[in-house]
């Protein structure tokens, strides 16, 4: 499972019962939260998402609307009796924050936070298993800031079950679906892997790329990811107001899309002063058709 | 208008679409928060009222589910051009987290803050001028914790207009509507203030008492109050744990609306055990039957 799920959509000023930067990631059963903005807990509890089954938050910058709701998910997680430690990805600055939210409650959470500072300006693998990595994206903001890249590793062979036969020893099993050949005590080809399996299922990729002014340099960091977010915070008539806030319009995030060859593209981030989002998602289809806006409660998933 | 919103009557962990602690109180057109959870400006957005016209956020204590919405709340204040200054009343290290935050984003509000910093164990008045006081309400909890008292001066004597004729002066009338009576030259009374005017309306007051173990000496203070909010965090069943945790039951909410001789009691405060309150409106209103619970959305106005 891939799947990605859109809890706050809000620029720095909720509204329209739109909520602050916020999205939830399942890639094969590790579960992301990217940025958390105020009310996130209640989005995820709305969604019916488990917080118990978080394992990663990543915070872009310290920006309010990207983090104020952190310190209460954590107040709830240790309320909750959580156990499994929790990693924190952040720039500089969110440990202090946490630690004197905790100092002047008389807290101490019973659970252990690794916390990962974040560096500026480089792209940086920050997690990295068996099945995915994430990697940061350096971005143009006022504040530090960067997003996230997540991709799934090449996936194992699939062993191709109406080939197997009786007696097959389950050591070579594991040896084709390796991708390597069996051989016999002489050292002749017994089984070839090929014959016996079929080609990995396809490996996906998001982006996510939090606040950041127009940067056409991401989009080779980015090239054929599958699936995209950008802000898009303004359109093209306020075109000035989001070069002087380092914010983008919505063409501006299409064109990262289209430079990045993506597979679709995700708006998000709008400012308070748009009710409607037409014109944004119009503004950004001329330019990349493939292209949605990431509202609260939608769900995109990616599979073969 | 005496009037009271209620935001949120969640517990520590939002449950239910249920927001922490958080009210919007109106009297005679000043405009008080009282606590400011998480989500508390999306709240106020969702029920259309202006946080441009809150001149007063008082926070009962410093756990998080009382005022962690208030950062988000002054940012979205500072984006949306705020002048007029704001006080906060709060125990000591609420400015410490708040300028934690704004270091860490760089940012500094274009709009004052005056905080007042509360006193423990100790009735003192917070707030007063020509119409209304506030006082704290000494509270027992795990934290330095108090309620806050809003009570209406006497009002002004009522004019009878059906009295007044052609002719009279505005500076008798006003004299009149002050409660003296209007001399001639001689000395002699030409109008009586009892003839032209009648009793001034009612005052009325509201008492919110926030986290706290059963403490019935603040009855003595909150004598004859009109509407009370008293928090009501468990049932009967669960006494131990309130106890324990420096809580009340919903009986023992009612029990100190009972000693003060309360007009109303208002419940909240609710753990996230309880999907349904039945049982903790039940069970006050066996005490004391004057009981409502002070659920999202609801409004309560006091006037004669």
């Amino acid at each position: 499972l891939f799947q990605l799920t859109i809890l706050g959509s809000s620029g720095a000023i909720p509204a329209y019962d739109r909520y602050p930067s916020c999205q939830h990631l399942v890639i094969q059963n590790r579960y992301f939260l990217i940025d958390c903005g105020e009310g996130a807990q209640m989005q995820m509890s709305k969604l019916n998402l488990s917080h118990h089954r978080l394992e990663h938050i990543l915070i872009s910058h310290l920006h309010g609307d990207h983090y104020l709701g952190l310190m209460g998910l954590l107040f709830t997680m240790h309320l909750n009796n959580r156990v499994n430690p929790l990693h924190i990805y952040a720039f500089r600055g969110l440990t202090e924050i946490l630690i004197t939210h905790l100092r002047h409650s008389r807290s101490s959470l019973n659970f252990r936070i690794h916390f990962h500072e974040l560096t500026e300006n480089k792209i940086e693998t920050i997690f990295e298993d068996d099945a995915i990595t994430v990697e940061t994206i350096p971005l143009r903001h006022k504040l530090s800031c960067c997003g996230f890249l997540f991709r799934e590793k090449t996936k194992p062979r699939r062993i191709d079950k109406a080939k197997l036969f009786k007696g097959m020893l389950l050591q070579h099993i594991a040896q084709l679906k390796s991708g390597a050949d069996v051989h016999n005590e002489k050292g002749e080809v017994l089984y070839r892997s090929d014959d016996f399996t079929m080609s990995p299922r396809k490996s996906f990729s998001y982006a996510y790329c939090s606040d950041t002014a127009f940067h056409p340099p991401i989009a080779t960091q980015l090239n054929n990811v599958n699936l995209m977010y950008h802000e898009a915070t303004f359109t093209e008539s306020e075109k000035s107001k989001a070069v002087d806030t380092f914010h983008s319009t919505a063409s501006e995030a299409a064109e990262i899309a289209r430079l990045a060859n993506a597979g679709k593209l995700l708006l998000g981030h709008f400012s308070a002063r748009y009710r409607e989002l037409d014109v944004l998602l119009g503004e950004a289809r001329a330019i990349f058709p493939a292209t949605e806006l990431a509202l609260e409660s939608s769900t995109f998933e990616l599979s073969a």
